[in-house]
């Protein structure tokens, strides 16, 4: 919390002129009474915030309806998060499991997420993706996405392989032939480089539209570029069946990121875009959006907080240091987890030692570990230099400023546990270690450092996408979501796959509500 | 989030007159604007919300600085939660700890909270504790607060004792000479059954005053006590230095308890008082205030199924079976915990074992335990019949159906570790535990299981007390907040001893930050 007052109240007090004369309700959060709104610039029956997975398919269903679309997107390009993530897709008793014999069910298939979501998961949104699964991959398919034909992942996590594996290799594989379709309707309009400000809501409560921004340009030198970052030309835009949130997450807001979770400080990288912010959900919560389970943040626990984003060294740390050698506190000199432990176990780990003053731990192996492992893992960190050789453990411990004498006695205790086959620490599976040890020069290391990948909370839905107000318990009356800008559907932490199918059916379901009001 | 549709918007339908008039702004819960009250019913410097330790502490330091104070209470006494806890305190690096050669610090402290609290916890504000707890401890005691002389109590999670026993052996040792003291200050009023209904926020977005309703009857029958009841007068306040949230958690509240963990069914109890709902933290919410970590909410695990609520043997079990004693699963005879282990570590050992056959865990000790202990802490579960007392451990394994020789040779064992000072099996940290063990007749059993007892989530302030806005990143002028309705301290889970010390610190904080103001 300590940066969280770091930005000013500019917005108020030199914000676009219109949105500032708009500004004369009773919060800064509040909304915009529809009654200051003097003349609408724009009318659209939908307006889509975000060009995502959610929003694309939203607008889909919404525009093959007839209904006039506006898709904002903020950033210069189309699609955020899920034009760059893996892309793969789960959907629960599907056709290609069936021809394999695969067994899979609604229920299995809850079971698993909630086992990683820590059964905090909100069942009855996992139990609609599973209904509606073979719909939404009907819906990209008849767009042109191309899955591998009659494949099925076995993703972690999972207890049966149910994931169609996109041919592209990315979630561009949907994003482009989404895109494609869409601007074959005519009622259809994608905007990139507009920002929403704000909603605009009826004396009910009811959202009617939104003010925004065009010709907006993000600048991710700010701190907080939601408060600003004053680019643009103010624009009132009615929506007259409603408004869809399909923004994303907040895993590149410093601010709203750190103030749900403290061990994540400002220098804490993220695999993400960077347009990912808390904008649109802080001002959806400022018109009564109930939030849930805003503190779990997912993480992936093999980064270097010196490269940027997913990096280079994300292999090489994992399969060489934490697979075979150990990772150490600078300032203890000894190990602190089990380093073969799970993705959530490890970042909590790594997040107690890196503390608030930056203590990033080492990763540490040598040169035995780096002959047995894919000699690429290791290449392009070397030349990048945030993989580092040295000639002695002294040496290394120099470098990185490890407390020196415990560390060496550490590496001695941890090569005793190899030979005698047990780690009396941190219980460490040790017998797939093949007698690896960290031993024979020359050494590595590295610094680690968790990343965020996807932030769990948001805003609550029900299963027809509305969103649910915390003063009234009733949906909002014409706002929905879908995506990452919503809660519940992983609860504490989700399963590889399971983002995909969120986003593209819950944007889909937003899609056909809409539609029926054509 | 099946219920959460359940309650209408019926408040704005046919809600008091003069409240519906001023609920004209743009949403439901975005406050109410100044403009709009044409005439405050009456007028204070500062208006705090519950009258529990933060709200309590808050009033004595604004009043005693000459500021004209009202405390609100909803409820028809005074002293929410706090007046039916258990009331010990922690307060490390005290006197007491000196004299007895305890070495205690600000950092141990801290570091015993991030355990607890899954390092989630915002450090800053536990720093705070640490620095100010002596004062908020003389603060009590000068308003005639008693605790047992010479005594730091070894509290489960702390790494040493470092916390005062209360004397009166609940809340109430501070709530009663606390008001006792408020109502000697001519300037403060404490006015029980009125409820604040939303908060008045000038054009700057600051917090100038309240709605509320005098002569209100909180009605436990509700499903939802804050939307449904309409009893009452509504009035106007105004708050001319500014608000206090003092009102405590949600663990009675159905529907948001339930959305932000859906784990916790209707029927699920807890040890709160009925009124525990989230009705001001929404409204806090309304006006902008950042929800953190609101989904960790947090069980008892010294709770007795066949009580209703806190119960009355929550002292017992806690500080006499589980500092001292054993807990044993029935089926095995065997324990199955660290019974000193923090809060979240036992709940989640308790609910594994529970499973769904309802197999209540016993917790066991025995007199020489029961003669260490305050006398108070048993009578009353004896006369109530939850514990039983027995000549012989064969007798107990026998009513409480235990596996009885595995259970016999459990407590041999575990007789022999505090014998050997080293628990080989849960390491238990048994050198506070003076030799006692499991042997002296009479033997004493009871079931355990926990409750739902305090809601670790809620608005984030900084170190002053300050409530932060979501929207600006800034403390919203005139809203100050302490104790269970704000987030962050604790983190994922609390330890013991903890929420009285935070409580009573951080309403003393926003009465010096008003004093301030005089």
């Amino acid at each position: 919390m300590s940066d969280i007052n770091l930005a000013r109240r500019s917005f108020l007090k030199s914000g676009a002129a219109v949105a500032a004369t708009l500004m004369a309700s009773a919060a800064a959060n509040a909304g915009i009474p529809a009654a200051k709104v003097q003349k609408w610039d724009e009318e659209y029956d939908v307006v889509i915030i975000g060009s995502g997975f959610a929003g694309m398919a939203c607008a889909l269903k919404a525009g093959r309806a007839g209904l006039k679309v506006l898709i904002l997107e903020k950033m210069p390009v189309v699609g955020g998060n899920s034009a760059i993530c893996g892309g793969n897709v789960a959907c629960p008793v599907n056709p290609v499991q069936a021809a394999q014999g695969i067994k899979d069910s609604k229920e299995l298939f809850i079971a698993d997420c909630l086992k990683d979501g820590l059964g905090i998961n909100h069942t009855e949104l996992l139990a609609t993706i599973a209904d509606r699964c073979n719909d939404t991959i009907k819906m990209v398919v008849d767009c042109g996405c191309e899955f591998v034909p009659n494949k099925m992942l076995f993703e972690a996590g999972h207890s049966v392989p149910r994931s169609y594996e996109i041919k592209a290799g990315t979630g561009s594989g949907y994003i482009r032939p989404m895109e494609a379709e869409l601007k074959k309707i005519p009622t259809v309009t994608i905007r990139t480089r507009c920002k929403m400000d704000d909603f605009v809501v009826d004396e009910t409560g009811a959202v009617v539209g939104i003010t925004a921004r065009t010709g907006y340009r993000f600048n991710a030198k700010l701190v907080n570029d939601d408060r600003e970052n004053k680019t643009g030309k103010a624009v009132t835009i009615r929506a007259k069946k409603g408004v869809m949130l399909a923004a994303g997450g907040f895993s590149r807001d410093i601010e709203f990121r750190q103030a749900q979770d403290p061990r994540v400080v400002p220098s804490t990288d993220s695999t993400n875009q960077p347009g990912a912010t808390a904008g649109v959900l802080i001002k959806a919560m400022g018109i009564g959006a109930l939030p849930i389970q805003l503190c779990w943040l997912q993480f992936l626990p093999y980064c270097n907080p010196r490269e940027k984003g997913f990096g280079v060294s994300v292999n090489f740390t994992n399969h060489a240091c934490m697979d075979y050698g150990v990772v150490v506190d600078r300032k203890t000199g000894k190990r602190f987890m089990d380093e073969h432990a799970g993705r959530k176990i490890k970042s909590d780990a790594l997040f107690q030692v890196i503390g608030t003053d930056e203590n990033y731990p080492i990763a540490v192996c040598d040169q035995a570990i780096v002959d047995a492992i894919n000699p690429s893992f290791v290449k392009l960190p070397l030349e990048m230099g945030t993989v580092k050789k040295f000639n002695t453990l002294e040496e290394l411990a120099d470098h990185f400023k490890i407390n020196k004498a415990p560390f060496l006695e550490e590496v001695k205790k941890f090569n005793g546990y190899v030979a005698a086959g047990e780690d009396k620490d941190f219980h460490r599976i040790l017998k797939f270690n093949n007698g690896l040890n960290v031993s024979k020069a020359p050494f590595y290391g590295i610094e680690v450092s968790p990343k965020i990948h996807h932030t769990m909370g948001g805003v609550l839905i029900n299963t027809k996408a509305q969103v649910i107000s915390a003063t009234t318990g009733q949906p909002i009356k014409g706002l929905y979501a879908g995506g990452e800008i919503t809660g519940g559907v992983h609860g504490a932490s989700r399963l590889g796959t399971v983002a995909v199918i969120d986003a593209l059916t819950f944007g889909m379901i937003a899609g056909e509500e809409f539609a029926k009001m054509a």
